[in-house]
């Protein structure tokens, strides 16, 4: 099968081998040197300083942990959502009583930081801001430097859902001031998911300090603690853990220019044939089209569960439909990210041409 | 290496090899097809036609869902503790502001259900009951279907934590009444961690309903609806489902009254054992000494650290400590859970022969 959605990655062979060492003590001295090398690895990813912590949970969780960990109800948030998954930032800090004021800019389009820098001008009481960098459901990546320069500008602690992003678009989490930056395994790591990432800047521990949301699994300091002797509060997914370990050795030695530069090569790649395909990319602007996932409007006379289904079943594609009430049966997504290559890209793009004209 | 904590068990290799295969789309009907019999095989394993929410977390996860899933904050709920993890739920109930009641008995012993009895009889405020089935801290099994006799009686919701009984010592989740049942995958399911499983009776469903705890990864409602179509609402640890489908199989084959004579036997040798070697149990009666773990206390003249680290780097066997201020260096622990073997009980008694005169 040529797995293309945006999430999980195929990973490579000698990375699920790696997961499919025997267990350990996740207690003991082995797994204490994988957490604080998978740490300094993580770290340099992230291009930062601050603390990491692992959390045996998918990346929905990991957006739960930044809202519970830096605000009390009652606080104000700024939700900058540009679709699904900035509508789930917005969703979670909703459920834990924080008062949400929503920037949403049109489906298909990336957020204007000067509408950003509009809302905090005007409502100073805003004490965070949370913006997806990537929009997995509309393939549309934010200008995020842009929008941090006008965040810190404000002095507003700074939530980043970077978990279709990280690893394969750069991302400066201390350069840009980020505070708290969460992503998953499962995407530009090459693991299996059932590990979630999140950083934490020294102003988003001050602020957790002050946090009064109920939380207990997701609870930073906790973590923190346990990570001081190399292990996690609970018991860790240890096969991801592994396989992550190795993981992050293929991706060092690739380099991580190489890595952006090799996601945006085949991202480009996917757009141009898309195109030539007579097909109509969903972003607005190419300018802003993701690097890591390409949503494609699905033609008029197109039902995109057949197409999908044909794909799946006549050429071994499976690509991604469209997520949530609003955006299903509107666009198919082809997911570039993680373990890709050319050769994946091309696969995709000649089932698409062997399979539109015959539907 | 011959590890023996009471999880993560050991997993056989062609389980670990289930979980290595290539990712899979998690919105796609493959992975519908596993999530349906996997389900289908835990219900056998609970003993109930309960639905089963599947969460990628660990265990602690569960217990977290379970409260906050059933109970508001102010809601008056007995904890019934008999150690380190009976502690945690408790927290748990606390951080998600619940009124709680403690019924703390002393370490090494079970709850007496008559005591249960006597809190319910006093307090009829009281909505919910959480128990730990099996204390891993101590080594020591509740009578649960005594104390799901008496809460039943009372008429009162009841929320079991069976993570380090469940699939190795019988546990009838509807032929007790259990409103709540939660366990994970690296224990008795002889998989690697990284999801957990939750059993919700209808009367557990109709109080999700009035519960007003914040929420949102492990709501519950959210997990039943992505269920219907084969889906989890968040990204799953796709590797783990696949382990846990081999592993069920596997389990299914060998029996479950077998699985559970399996592990009264080696538990039985390994106190034995134990006491040939002239060691304590924890246990204060071994009538509840537990079938999955054994708490050994630590000699008067030994240090537990000396004893763990000379047990792994000379013999290969991987024993846990005490857990917790209070039971750190006051027990050591051997898991006979899961994947466990006489030999292997045998290897941890003849290097706890080899090692106890030399130290």
């Amino acid at each position: 099968m040529n797995l293309r959605v945006p999430g999980p990655t195929p990973c490579p062979e000698e990375i699920l081998q790696s997961g499919a060492q025997q267990m350990i003590n996740h207690r003991g001295p082995e797994f204490a040197e994988i957490m604080f090398r998978v740490h300094s690895g993580l770290q340099k990813i992230f291009q930062t300083e601050n603390d990491i912590l692992l959390l045996t949970a998918s990346g929905t969780a990991a957006m739960e942990a930044a809202i519970v960990n830096t605000l009390s109800p009652g606080d104000r948030i700024l939700g900058v959502t540009i679709g699904v998954f900035g509508d789930r930032f917005c969703q979670v800090a909703e459920a834990y009583g924080a008062d949400l004021v929503k920037l949403q800019s049109p489906l298909g389009s990336a957020v204007d930081p000067d509408s950003v820098k509009a809302v905090l001008e005007s409502d100073p009481a805003i004490k965070a801001v949370a913006i997806t960098h990537n929009e997995t459901s509309t393939g549309v990546t934010n200008d995020l430097e842009a929008v941090c320069r006008v965040v810190k500008s404000y002095d507003k602690l700074l939530l980043v859902d970077a978990i279709s992003s990280l690893g394969c678009i750069p991302l400066e989490t201390d350069g840009w001031g980020c505070d708290v930056v969460m992503t998953a395994s499962q995407k530009g790591f090459i693991v299996p998911p059932g590990l979630a990432f999140v950083s934490v800047s020294p102003r988003a521990w001050a602020a957790s300090k002050q946090a009064t949301m109920p939380r207990f699994y997701l609870d930073f300091s906790r973590h923190l603690n346990s990570f001081q002797r190399g292990q996690t509060p609970w018991t860790p997914a240890v096969s991801v853990f592994m396989a992550l370990d190795r993981a992050l050795d293929i991706m060092l030695d690739e380099g991580m220019s190489a890595i952006y530069e090799r996601h945006a090569r085949l991202a480009r790649m996917t757009r141009e044939g898309i195109k030539a395909l007579g097909l109509e990319l969903f972003a607005q602007n190419e300018e802003y089209a993701s690097n890591t996932v390409t949503a494609v409007k699905v033609p008029a006379d197109l039902e995109a569960k057949v197409l999908l289904d044909t794909l799946r079943t006549k050429h071994g594609v499976v690509l991604a439909g469209g997520q949530g009430p609003v955006m299903e049966g509107k666009v198919f997504r082809v997911g570039h990210l993680g373990y890709v290559t050319e050769e994946d890209i091309h696969g995709v793009l000649q089932a698409l041409e062997l399979t539109l004209p015959r539907i």
